[in-house]
Formats: structure tokens, sequence, C-alpha cells
């Protein structure tokens, strides 16, 4: 049965060391979305175009985030990132709005973290703007999409 | 249609003002989920009986993280909030672990975003810890189930 | 002389005692600017009417540095901020950006360095995402223009 | 017409990648002033030979303030800086105190982010020490004197 | 036995409720030294009286620690201090530096933690500034000398 | 007699500048000790076999204390820590808990406070989690055990 990193062979938590890996170019793709009502989604969608620019902010929130994965984690290891970007895409159809963040650094360890809380920033910024016109909103979907870098090379959702 | 309180007449980003609202007494529980592997979940469960504690570390992750809600999502109030329980529950059915955070205060706003962001904080270490383990995890299901507290009277996911 | 409140009878810093004080509503205003040349402004009205955001993600910064005053300014309270409002005005004239912050609380000290803090995160933050295109932008002109609130009642610049 | 950088082609904002630029050695300096009655330059002057360090906090404040530049501003590259120094100097024909701050590291971005933020930081100390002396004080002057390293090569303001 | 009242009944950790207690005025006190050679002590001494102010620097952590508090320490409330103040004083017959924290607010629950949280920031300190001149300096006695406010009552250290 | 390296000619607080060492393995080992009462002890270890895990907590509160050093330190460099390790050791003979962090990195500038960061973290959680049963617990013997990377070379206390 696999082991976890993050535990020692008492069964103690540690950061796990890495001091000794390489520093590699990482980058990390997470996904994630909020649902919600047509009515509220119509909410966001007009802004965007007009005014009250949800999207803007969640996008700012996004990135913001993923600087902050170190503080919020608490196994995690702190490292500069040096990308990242968050997408957020309107979608009808959910309806809901689909969150997208890449992340890169070149470290010691990945990014996938910094690129799951990114997701989820921007997913909870968006809940906290639209709270006063729907309380039944859900955050949801969020998950790793692909990562590259490090010794065990590079993995993508199939 | 309903109108973004984040907004002025003009579109323009603000915190709301709440300066003249009553400070009573607020409750709110949300809650999410980890879905994962049969053999992750045992990995999991193993080490709660065992060793190697990730529901506990996951706990304080959400108990610390609904203190940095104001840090991470930006249009949102700083409050100190006097209450944080984390309840972590394996769910072999799913399977995955199931989160519930519930988060008290008294003050001036709901604490609806702190007990939705206790939730995500869990959710994101429960990953980070077993992401050796496996990398296609899911963290969803993530919603407010009931506020208590305010003006706007009490509230229940139906 | 007047005596500094941030020093003791032996010249020492500390935290002003405020325990004593009562809780009552405190607002503080505050202005600022960033001065640029008029190709440099362009970009921003450009940006705002069209796309690239300037002064919505400067918005942001200057209501998330409000909360993060007493962090910065080491013998300031930390108080929970219930209001932060940052307007931000292109001046053709200046050419420059204007900046206006308006915060509210119900504390037993008063706003003013979250006001001038809300102010100055805006201001870095037009700096930074112009400084591409122009590196001798200046900031400047950063002051209060009102208080109210507290003991010592309401001023205003004259 | 010059780019945005901090913008892609939607322009919506993205912290920049930078992970392909070459570590190299970066320095910056800032300066600005907080301007004041010559009896207020008074209580920092006599303090600062006798008791109650305003200047010697200020440079505390300024240098921690460095550190926390990327928390502050959205789209700035986290980085850990490898030296901070502030300088505070009272002068008596402003009357007011002139701040200059130097940092340098070594990485993939430059530094006038934290010069810049460590100047602000002194200043709203500086307001913040004297506030219950005098009200009326002014911050200003804040801008980039030079900056070395990275492709761009060296920049000095003239 | 005493329960631990950050534990539920079944073990769990978690921020224990404190949303019903009265708001009452909280004090505590708390004390520690840092120990280190004669030598080591006159560079401290005559810092203070000339130049290179290790005390001073070390009052600012200490009173700037106090507001870390909650983040430091993780089932601890958040609650905003409305008096931090921090003696510290050089102790020939120690030798070393002995520091004294008092701490207030008006809240829900003590301030112990924040005043042991203050002392040890400025123990820290010391170290981090002295360790140049010496490595095996020690820092000890850190321990709360007594707290007021509460259901429980004064407590004083006998 | 040692200069202090903290501080410039003119005695003004800095931060060192370490631009130009060279990167290389940098390790620190600390230790701490909380002591108290064996019935207070006795709740700890209780608690570790069965339920109400003291030490895991404080385990937790130490390596992401490490993670925060430069915040908490004025004149600390950041620095991206790759190893955090604590012990927590219960022991009856003194009585009370024995505290042991190991920290590693790949820097210019020595771990040492990052070690006894942890080690004062850990400390001020097992007293928050404890002081419902005891309020004279005492910290102490905080120290650096060993050093070894930069150009100083290996140190080991005697």
């Amino acid at each position: 049965m696999a082991k976890l990193t993050h535990f020692d062979e008492a069964g103690q938590a540690r950061m796990v060391d890495v001091s000794d890996k390489a520093e590699t170019a990482r980058t990390a793709v997470a996904e994630g979305h909020v649902t919600m009502s047509a009515d509220t989604l119509a909410l966001v969608t007009r802004g965007t175009a007009e005014k009250g620019d949800v999207l803007g902010i969640a996008r700012i929130a996004g990135i913001t985030g993923a600087k902050r994965t170190s503080d919020l984690i608490p196994l995690c290891h702190p490292l500069p990132v040096t990308k990242v970007a968050v997408d957020l895409v309107p979608d009808p159809g959910m309806p809901g709005v689909r969150i997208t963040a890449t992340v890169r650094t070149s470290g010691r360890t990945g990014v996938e973290m910094e690129a799951l809380t990114a997701v989820s920033a921007a997913a909870l910024t968006i809940y906290d703007m639209l709270k006063a016109a729907q309380k039944d909103m859900e955050i949801g979907g969020i998950r790793l999409l692909s990562k590259e870098g490090g010794k065990s090379g590079p993995w993508s959702r199939t």
C-alpha cells in the first residue's frame, strides 16, 4: 500500500525534506466551478459586460490566493511562484462559472496545491459576491488537470 | 433583478458598509467533500486509527483557515470568530471524506464565508496529504447548509 | 510641546492603551494621487473603458490594504473595519489618477491609518501595473481629509 | 502605444510569467518624504537624540513592509529579498523627514515595488506616530530613483 | 482529572465556543528572559546608550508579535488587543535581558497567549540580533505572571 | 569587541545584505521544553494515546511557525524552507514536554531562527491547549543545538 510522504515512520507529520531535489521548471493546471441559477449567472455576465465586475475580482482573489498557499495548508512548502493565471468563463449550460488556474515556478516541489488553492479562492470570492442574490450556490469539481516538472514527470487527468 | 451589494451604483466594488447593523449572534454551517479511491481512503482511516493523522491535521487547517477568511476574500469583512468546529467523516460509500464546518461570532455580518473557507482549507489539506498516493481526487459539494442571526433571519438549505 | 502618545514617560514605544475608550462610530477619509505622463494615463483610461482594468485592480488592492493596516504599522491597533470604499478618478489635467478612500468602523480608535493605507496600497498597485510603460511616475499628496468619531470630535482639512 | 504586461490579449489580469527569465542580481532604490510643521519635526529630532525613537520604529516598519510587498500588491511576484536598508533623514528646510529605501535580491524580477513599499510603510508609520501632534502632515514624492539588473539593464531617474 | 477545553467529547480539536461569554476587560502579564555572556550583554547595553538599538527593535517585535498570536497558535481566538507594552531590562547579574509584556483587551477570552507570544517574539528577536556575537544564548523563564477579567477572576503567580 | 551585523556604521538597523553569499545547504536544530505538573502531563500522554492530541497539534504549529519566521522577526531574511520536522517527547522526569525542531533550506542565510521559532510556536501551542488545567507552566531551555552550511561552517553546542 502507498506510503504518505507527509508522515515519518512513527506516523508523525512533517514537512517533507525536498532539500536534495533539483530545482526544475514546474507547472500545474487545476479547474473547478461554481454552480448557480440562471438568474444569478445573469448578474455575473451582465456585470462583466457593463458594471460590477464579479469575475475580475475573483480573478485577483485567485492570483493572490495562490501566493497564500503555504499559509493555508500546514505541510505545504513555501515557494515563490513565477506565474499565476486564472480563467473564469460563464457557462450558461451549467449554469455557473468555470474556473481554470495555471501556476508555474522553478523549484524543488510541484505547484499543484497553488493551482488548486487559486481555484478555491476564486470560487469562494464568486460565492461571496453573489450570496446576496442566492445562498444555495455550490462549489465543486475542484481537481488537478495536469502537472509537469520534477522527477515524477508529466501527469494529465485522463 | 437582485442587486449585488458589493458594488455601488456605478458598478465599483466596495466593502459593504455594515457599520449601522446591530451586533447579533451569528452562526453558519457549511459542508463539502473530497472524493478518492477506496485504496486512498484506506490510508486515511488506517492512519486515524493507528498513525499518520490526516484528518487531525485537516481539522486544524480548517480552523486556522476560518481565521484567514478576510485575507483570502477581497471584499469580506474581517471579524473575530468566537467558535470554529470542523468535522471530518470518512465515507466508504463515496468513497471519500465528508467535511462539515460550524462557525459562530457576535458581529455585524454573517459567517457564511468563514464556514465555507474552513471547509475549503480542510479539503485542500486532505488533498495535499494524500496526493502522493492519488492525483485525481476531487473536491466538491462545498455549500452552505444553514445560517442564523442578522436581519435576514435563519436560512436552511432545503 | 505636544507629547507623542506612542511613547511612555521613559520614551519607550508601546501600543497606546485604548481599553477604556468608548466604542463609537469612526469614519476617516484620505486622498492621494499617482502622477504619470498623458500617454501612460491613456493606457489606464483606455483599459477601463475596454480591457485591462488597472483601476478595478487598484481598488481591490486599496480595500484589502485597509485590512492589513495593523500588520504594516507597528503600533497601530488591530480593528475590524466595517466599510472600505476606494474611488479612483483619472485626471487628465494632472495627468494622473486621484485616489480617495473612506473607511468606517465602530471601535475605540480612529481609522485614519486604515484610510491612508488604503490610498497607499491603491497607489502602489497603480504604479506596479503601469511600470512597464513608465518608470518615473510619482506617488504623492497622501493626506487625511477628514475624520469623525471619538472623544476628539470631527476634524476636516481646511 | 506601450502594452501593459499585467494583462493578457483579452485584457485579463495575470501575474506575468517570469519563469524563463534568468536569476540575476537586482537592486532598486526609491525615495519619498513626510512633510510636517517645524514643531512636529522637533518632536522627531528631539526623540531621536533623547527618547521616543520615531525614526527607529519607522525604519523597522520600512524593512518589514518590504517583506510584505507581494501580500499588498495583487499581481506582484513573491521573492525573497536579500537586503533591505531604509534611511530616514530629518530635513528642517522642508520641514519633514526624507526616506530612502534600498532593496536587493537575486531573482527573476526586479525589486522596485519592494523599495517603493518600504518607503510607503515607513512614511505611514511616521504619520501614525506623530498624528497625535499634527493631523495635516502629507506623504509625497514617492518614486523610483534607480534600478539595476535584469534584461532591461540599469535605469536612473534623470 | 481536568478536562481540556480545546477538545470535544470525541477528542477532536476545536476552537472553544466563547460566543456566550460576556465581553469584559482582560489583562495579562507575562515574563521571560534571554541569557547570554557578559560580553554579549555589553553589546546590548552599549548599543542602547549609543547606537544599534537591540532592545528598541525587540520591543517592536514583541508588540507586533502580540498582534499575530492567533495566526501562530492554531486554536487561539482572534481578538483585537487594546494595549500592548513590552519592557526589556538588561540584567548584569544573569547576565541577560529580562522581558515583561502586558496586554489588554475588552473581549470574550483572555489575553494570556498574546502576552506570552509578545515575550517570545521579543526574545527571538534579541537572539536574532545578537547571534553573530554568540550562538549559545538561551531563551527561558517564559511564564504567565498574572491575569484579570473573565468569569474565572484574577490569577497571580505565587 | 564583536560587531552586530544587523546595524550599519551609524548604528541604524538594516536587513543584512546576503546577496553575494553562495546558496548552500543549511540545517539548524533547536530545542526547548514546557514544564508542567505530573497531572497536566498525564493529560497530554493520555490524549496522545487515546484522544485529544495535544502533541499532534503542537507539531503542526511548530511547522507552520517556522514558515512565519520572517514575519515575526523584523530583520530576518525571508527564505523558503525545504524541510521542517518537530519532535515532541513527554518527559515524566521533568515533568514536561521536550521539543526539538530541525529545519533545512538551500539559501544564502542560515535557518537558526526558523528552528528556534518552530520550537517557540510549538511550546506556546502546548501552553494554550493545557492552560485550562494549569496556568503556571513554564516555557524554557530554548536554544540552538547545531547548525551546518554557509561560510562559518558547522557549529554544535558543546
